[in-house]
Parts: structure tokens; C-alpha cells; sequence
């Protein structure tokens, strides 16, 4: 039996064994609640300070106060959408893409369909990147908040927010990213941008899970979603996660120090893993923006057969990798993202999402092209749909150094 | 040094190492998102089937997916009353307590002052009991939803709650109770009541922090506070936090099995407590319901000196208590629970509770009757406002059989 191999870092990552160590005290020992005045509660609210400036650090916030942890990236996003709308009297417009996470879009489809207001989905190419014009178009002063996300999750492509931002400024809207995919795998520096309000999750950079954070420009006006205690300077109510917290401070520090390293080196892997599959498996193509993705993640269409039936063959093979999101698995519709991005059903349905972490090695990488030409040709074999003639549509074989 | 005594149960508890136990190999190495469908998925899905079931006999629910898990006791109050309130058409009513939480109260105050809700909050009496006359004459069929705690987290004070939820369904409102403190230290059997939604908070019963649950009662309506991907049943959007859920039914399995046992020899410790205090220190009266109490507070009112002084020396001498709930602290206003109970300000400024938990020593018992006469005396020797001649005001001095 082989090691397995897990290529479902976009869903969540391993917790990193020093973050585990650094969060072990905080349960049985210096389990105090943070809000209390005697020595148990007081030890570890110098810990929660301390993991909220490695956070800062992390993400280049100005001020560590800037920063609100949350139970997560949906909280975070549910806050900052409602927050705006709440704080922006006048304004009931919101701009967001086609191609955000359910977090954002699901929300967005409510308060559409029952809160009276309007959302602009703005559409993206074929490469997934954003038409600018469009959301010029959409802007205006009715517009209480801008919400696109920094990186996709399905794809990679990275939008450039900090020129989205300040296009939403020129109109005096409020500007959010949800950064869940960014934040550990990209360089980010909130102070330098215009950028109003970002979302992030611990459990997405080998963090623990149920813990985010909503950053909040200071001087930007809140209305928090959560009410009750006085936590989180009254923004977010409810007893501090002191544990996870930890973790995810000790995750920012590791993710900050090894970043222009790790990035490299996942980016050289995933480079070669997208080229082998290319190389190696005829109509299959690479999806999302060939000149500005994610370091990590690779989404592979192969034509003509069913992802799921992938996922099983490569399951079987120890291998873990997804399609689409895990926020909308077990739906038999065709990612939103992929359709977003007009790519035809036939190969939207067979696309597979590798997406590798700091721990990926050379050897997963070799398991994954050793093992897919056999899985694709199988399938194929079996499909109604397959045909060597069949044409090629768009999408990129990506051209390397 | 003596060994550090904890008697703040009720702002948080010991994770148990049992506890943390169960939850390690979720952190590391079944890490894997919940909802993914390869083998890091499924392994996972399991372990959080089992942990819903061992919630679910602890508070005696009639189906598992009954349980939605949450971030946390503040989060299920707040799902709760602003779910009652979009499913009950043209009823814009709600009946709650001077006494509850902030997580109740904070968001009940937001209601009324901004979204044109009508919030009756229904007094208590001098023992913290529930005026029911007063209750009965609110409830109307414009009361979308009472919400009334099971167990005061500052005096212990148990309510009748099935009683009283039976009367709000007698004018077809929803019922729901925040059990925060009531569960793991009360049996409490759901499916025999007509309590339609419950909040509870793990690191309450010695699971970890950042995680609870809204009980919600099959067939009730209900609308999600966090929109997102479709964990949850669709009913709670975010990735699920495996460790912390697998934490919580591990506490939730041990709660139960140990229940009867834990809560009579608690009960024992409190009593002791409370009887050693009263009999040695003057001008001092035990607070609320003397014949339905939590068997683990005990809030101690000790006149003319303040709280806060009796904290610090307590502290000194490793004894960690509270005065009122951390959730407050930091505000020099005396708890609105002991003014709401018409508690003079003399003796609610005084008011120290001690909340014991399964952890509990006679040892530690002895440890505070040891040092408490000589920081009263001390405290009052130095208080402007202190007089043997002071009047007794109101409270009980506890017999113990």
C-alpha cells in the first residue's frame, strides 16, 4: 500500500503538528475564560493578544484590532455583507461575481429574494477573470457594498482586488474580499490597499477548524451579527475559542515565515503536475486564469466523463482530490464556477481540483500522473459520450518555462 | 503554595483530557473536510454522526438530526430568536426574563430599538423565581416566540421550563430556552417536553470552547442565521468542526454517565460551602431559588464591601471565582440579575459566585472557607460603608438537612 495522497487543500488542510502543541495548553491547563479577571482568565488573554498581532502580521493590518475572529470564513462573509447594508442608510445595492463561494452567493440570493435587495452577479471569462467593464457598469451610489472574492476557490484565479477596491471607493461603497483562499498563499498587505473588510479561515492554513476572522478597516462602521457579550470590543459576542485562537497564530506565523519559499516550491510542483496530466492525457485542459492563479491549485477538465467516477478511481488509488467545492458536494449540477466561466458541460462535468499544501511532495505528485492516464482512458472506455473526435473546447495548455 | 483552587465553572471549564483525547486525531490525521466524499470525508462524517447521537441522549431529543451544531451558546440564541421571528408571520411579540444572558438580553434590546420589536421581559422575585402571573398576562398570539434560561448562570436559579413552555404553545408561540447552564448538570429529557428550540454551550460541560448546538424540534420552521454551503442539513453554513464536535459528544457521553453521581456530590460541596460561609461570616445571605437551584453555584452576597475587592484577594490566595457573569465583567455595575431580584446595591455590589463543577474537591471547599473570614473582615475594616448595625436585607440563610 502506498501513502496516501491528499490534494484537497482548497477544502481544508492538515492542522500542522505545532499548531496542535501550541493550542494543547489551552484546553485542560490555562483553560480560563478569557473575559475573566482572576489569573486563569488574565494568562490567557495575553495569549489571545499575541495570536491576534501574528494574525495582523499575516494579513498587514494596520492595527491589531482591526482584526475580529469569528467561528469561521461563513460567519465572516454573512457579517460583512449584512454589516454594510446596515451601515450604508440609502444604499441597497450590492456587486459581487458570478463565481464566489455559497457563502457570499447564497446570502446574496436571500436578500434578494426577500430583503428587498438588489445584487449585480458580475460575469467572468473563459479564464475566469472578472469583466471590469461590467462592474464598472454596475457601480454607482446606490451601491452599499462590494464584495469580490481575492482567489477562487475552484480555480485559483485571482481577481485584483486591490483595483476592485478602489473602483468601489470612487462611488463610495464599502469594499470586501473574501481572502478564505488567499490568506497563507498569498502576499498581503491590507494597510497598503483600499480594501475595507476581508475574510479569512484558520482551518485553510493548517489551523484548526471553527475559527476565522473578519478584518475591519478601523474607522469603518460595524454592526455585528452576533449579539450578547462584550467580546471582540462588542463586535462578536460569545466566549473567546482561546484554543483555536492560539492555533490559528501560530498557523499565521509559520504560514508568514515560509511563504516566499513554500509558494515557490508549490508552484513548481503543481506546474508539473498540470503539465504531466496535459502531456499525458489527451482532451484535457487546464481551468482559470493561465497568468494569475494560486500557487497551489490546479483544476483539471478531462472531457466526457463524470468527476465523480475520477474522484472513486482515484479514492480507490489513495489518492483525495475534489470537484468543485466541498461547500456544494454531493449536488450532481456541474460547478457554478466552471459554468460562470462558459466552459461546455462535457468538460465542466469531468473537472478535478488538485489542490497542494506546504506538506505536498515530488512523490505525490509522481502517484497522481502515475495513476491518471489509467483512470481517464478506463472511463472513457465505459462513456457513451466519448469520442476521439470529439472537438476541443476552450481552456489553456498552460506553457511552461 | 497551595494548590490553585477554580470555582468559575460557569464562565468556562476543564476540558476534560478525555476529551481532548478524542478530539486529537481529528486535528492531524483525520483531518478532512466533513463534506468531501473521499475516505478523509467519510471518516470523518462518521465520527460527527456519533458525536450527535451521544448530544442527543444527553438532552433526550427524539432524533439526531434534531441537532445543529453551532459556534457556540451565543450563536444558538441568537439563531433562535431571529429564526422565530421570520417564520411566525404577524407576530412581532417576544416574551423573555429580566434575568437572562447578554446573548439573550443584548439582542432582545437591538430588537426593540431597531427592527420594531415588542419585548416583554417578565420579572423575577426576591429568589430569582419567575413572575408567572406576569408571564401568563403577556402571552398573546401577536408572541412570536418566549425565550426563557433553563438555569440562571449567576444564582443558579432553575425556571419551570416545560411548564412554561406549554403556556406559550397554549397561544401558538414558539418556545425556546437558553440551557447554557442547565446542561450536563440537569437531566433534561426533550422529547417528553414542548420545548421547541434549546441552546447549549459545550465548554459549559467540559467540551471544548467555540462549539454548541441549537436544538430544534422536528417540524418546527425555521430560518438559517449563517447562509452559506449546505452543512447542516442547509440549517448552518461552514465547514463542520470536527475536532470540537467529536470533543463535545465525548464531554456529552461522560456528562450523562456520570450525572446522578457528580451533581449529588456537587450538590454536597455547594451546600457545605454555602453553610461554612454563612455561619462564619456576618451580614452575608446566599442568593436565589433556596428550593430549585443548579446543585453546583453559589452565589454568596457579602454587604457593604465590593465584589471585586473580594476577587483580587482571592486571587492572591489562588481561588478563582467571578462576580456575575464574565460576559459582563469589567463594568462596575452591579449584575443586573441580582438588581432585577431587587437585591439592595450594598449587597449585590458584594455578591461573589462560586460555581463548582465535576473537578470539584472537599479540599477546595475547605481551602475557601479557610481564607474567606479574614478577607471579609479585613475588606470591611477598611469600607466607609460598613456597620455591624446594618440591617439584614433580604435573602435566605439556607437549612441543610
Amino acid at each position: 500500500m502506498t501513502n496516501p495522497v491528499y490534494l484537497d487543500n482548497n477544502a481544508t488542510t492538515r492542522v500542522f503538528p505545532e499548531v496542535v502543541e501550541a493550542m494543547l495548553p489551552y484546553f485542560s491547563e490555562q483553560f480560563g475564560n478569557a473575559s475573566s479577571i482572576h489569573a486563569y482568565g488574565s494568562e490567557v488573554g495575553g495569549a489571545l493578544r499575541r495570536a491576534r498581532k501574528s494574525l495582523q502580521a499575516l494579513i498587514g493590518a494596520e492595527y491589531d484590532h482591526e482584526i475580529i475572529f469569528t467561528s469561521g470564513g461563513t460567519e465572516s462573509n454573512n457579517t460583512a455583507i449584512r454589516s454594510a447594508l446596515q451601515v450604508m442608510p440609502g444604499r441597497n445595492e450590492v456587486i459581487t461575481s458570478t463565481v464566489e463561494h455559497p457563502a457570499i452567493l447564497t446570502l446574496c440570493d436571500w436578500l434578494e429574494k426577500h430583503e428587498n435587495i438588489i445584487v449585480h452577479r458580475i460575469p467572468v471569462d473563459k479564464q475566469g477573470r472578472l469583466d471590469i467593464e461590467a462592474y464598472r457598469a454596475a457601480l454607482s451610489e446606490r451601491v452599499a457594498i462590494v464584495s469580490f472574492m481575492w482567489a477562487n476557490n475552484e480555480t485559483g484565479t485571482v481577481f485584483p482586488v486591490e483595483g476592485l477596491a478602489e473602483m468601489a471607493h470612487e462611488v463610495g461603497a464599502l469594499f470586501h474580499t473574501d481572502a478564505v483562499q488567499a490568506v497563507g498563499k498569498l502576499p498581503i498587505d491590507l494597510k497598503t490597499t483600499d480594501i475595507d473588510m476581508l475574510s479569512l479561515s484558520s482551518h485553510k492554513f493548517h489551523g484548526p477548524k471553527g475559527l476565522g476572522a473578519l478584518y475591519m478597516r478601523k474607522g469603518t462602521r460595524f454592526r455585528p451579527l452576533l449579539r450578547g457579550g462584550h467580546q471582540e470590543r462588542g463586535r462578536r459576542a460569545g466566549t473567546e475559542n482561546a484554543p483555536a485562537i492560539v492555533g490559528l497564530g501560530r498557523a499565521a506565523e509559520i504560514a508568514l515565515s515560509t511563504l516566499d519559499e513554500d509558494t515557490t516550491r508549490m508552484k513548481a510542483l503543481r506546474d508539473r503536475l498540470e503539465q504531466g496530466l496535459v502531456q499525458q492525457i489527451g482532451h484535457c485542459f487546464v481551468t482559470g486564469d493561465p497568468y494569475d492563479r494560486l500557487p497551489n491549485t490546479a483544476t483539471v477538465a478531462f472531457e466526457y466523463i463524470e468527476g465523480e467516477a475520477i474522484l472513486l478511481k482515484l479514492n480507490q488509488a489513495g489518492i483525495a482530490a475534489s470537484s468543485g467545492s466541498a461547500c456544494t458536494s454531493g449536488s450532481l449540477e456541474p460547478s457554478h464556477v466552471l459554468r460562470a466561466m462558459d466552459i461546455p458541460f462535457t468538460a465542466a462535468h469531468g473537472a478535478i481540483r488538485f489542490s497542494l499544501s506546504r506538506d505536498t511532495t515530488d512523490a505525490d505528485v509522481d502517484r497522481v500522473l502515475e495513476v491518471m492516464p489509467a483512470i481517464i482512458s478506463g472511463l472513457r472506455d465505459m462513456s457513451p459520450f466519448w469520442s476521439e473526435d470529439g472537438a476541443q473546447p476552450d481552456g489553456f495548455h498552460p506553457e511552461y518555462a
